[in-house]
């Protein structure tokens, strides 16, 4: 948000930041805080933008909380829906998105969870005022005749922001035809048994912490070599080596070529893993290599 | 640039636009009248966007008289040459651009005239002093990791606007190791020869009118039906009726399904065909095919 705001002359001191709790939420009641703060500083806010399904945690913030202060205060209500959008496609998961239907834009990338080639993203917007054609028209007479036989609205040329660009909405047009919603419900819906899968392995392992229990697709750990494992966990220099586990071991794996997995520290937590399995073709036996290799990288650090 | 200055918060009513020749090329005398205007009106012209291919005409603003304008009040000198940078490429055709080597920045798609698969667009900049990581980096700390193994300032996620994105530079790379300078600089050349030929065909053919002798690909034409050809040319009707033949063809092609070909209207001049051929691999049969098929599908007119 904080680009964005400085990318389109908003500047970045316009930007209003809310808390979220431990599990990476939105707190709706901080919203209205800081909506009334920006109003006393003598700004009018606009926009709230929600996130369902954060980078690192996968969390979901509580859209119909939001969606009420939203309307209270007659902002715009976006919901970036890019990481966890996809679970809408899933009749067990879409609970997570509750309350979506109130957003006035939804970003969503299908090219996550839903595997089309990279890049597709939709913006959904609720406006049928021709909202796109109204912001970002340039009339450009030299590019979008009128005097074509077909019902030329259908031309998106002159509604984004780009001019030409790659037809990305036809793969997952093709991807849907070819696989029905039931087969990308499936997608969805084994993705999330694999998470949960590997979260339950990490679990059971010595050496292996969960970081959080997952609503969704990020699984989050530490792997603790077993030197670190009899230190004391409250001392500072158990969090300093712990802090270059990951990186190191995300080294050795680079150099051996044959795997990656991200990593990254939040808040207070020192570097961890952050696993997340997206494509349908991955098994369990695939999750305990993950586990497996990262012992064999890391038990001697 | 309209678009552009829209979405970054300038405001379209802050560009000025400068006049350009019959040609499509830029006056820099009317630049600088235009910045001098701008001044006066209490704004703080920043930059001048010159063009090097004209999407409708292919002209090529005079870069040096541009750049001359530039430097004299400090303006930053952007060069569009989405279209026709890849004439860099060729000994030949390079002249075109003289006087690039003083521009600040320089937007280049090697999508269109070099057939690198769409999208591959590059800006290039002159500064040296990390201006992409100062302008968009918003140095989120859950995405780039500063403690990795090796150099991160060759991590371009944080400095480009979007963030994840497709690695579309590879796909040029590719390309120009595969065919090296001397194979990009044939295709262009070979580009060129062939709207030279066609150009020069349209001259031959009766009811086939060149509207400007091309510099570039762009090959700008009406086509006259016999029922025109006898017309007072000066008459409205003759005009009315010449600005419906290429819409007209354009739909008989597309029901067809053999062919497309762009039209538009440009300054005082009615719908004309504007032809580009850029495929390595079309001929000079196909350029009489062109003209053939119109000649087929329009006599009738």
């Amino acid at each position: 948000m904080k680009k964005a705001a400085a990318f389109l002359g908003i500047g970045t001191h316009n930007v209003y930041f809310v808390k979220a709790d431990d599990q990476g939420k939105m707190i709706p009641e901080d919203l209205e805080i800081q909506v009334q703060k920006a109003k006393e500083e003598g700004a009018v806010p606009f926009l709230v933008a929600a996130t369902s399904g954060t980078t690192v945690l996968g969390a979901f913030d509580p859209l119909d909380g939001i969606a009420d202060i939203c309307e209270k205060y007659n902002l715009w209500f976006h919901v970036d829906g890019s990481w966890g959008g996809s679970a809408l496609l899933s009749r067990k998961y879409r609970k997570l998105l509750h309350g979506i239907s109130r957003a006035d834009s939804v970003a969503w990338n299908p090219h996550k969870m839903l595997m089309a080639g990279i890049q597709c993203c939709a913006l959904l917007v609720k406006d049928n005022t021709d909202l796109l054609k109204r912001c970002h028209s340039a009339e450009a007479s030299y590019l979008f005749q009128q005097d074509k036989f077909y019902d030329v609205r259908y031309d998106t040329g002159d509604k984004s922001i780009q001019c030409s660009r790659r037809a990305d909405a036809f793969k997952f047009w093709m991807m849907w035809k070819a696989l029905g919603t039931i087969g990308l419900e499936e997608r969805v819906n084994r993705t999330l048994a694999l998470s949960k899968y590997l979260a339950t392995e990490i679990k059971k392992r010595d050496g292996f912490e969960l970081l959080w229990e997952p609503e969704y697709a990020n699984i989050c750990f530490w792997y603790i070599p077993p030197s670190l494992r009899e230190m004391d966990k409250k001392g500072p220099e158990y969090w300093q080596r712990l802090n270059q586990v990951a990186p190191t071991i995300k080294e050795r794996m680079m150099k051996k070529g044959n795997m990656m997995i991200g990593y990254q520290p939040h808040r207070d937590k020192v570097n961890f893993f952050r696993q997340i399995v997206i494509s349908p073709q991955v098994s369990r036996e695939d999750m305990d290599f993950v586990l497996d290799e990262i012992e064999l990288l890391g038990r001697d650090l």
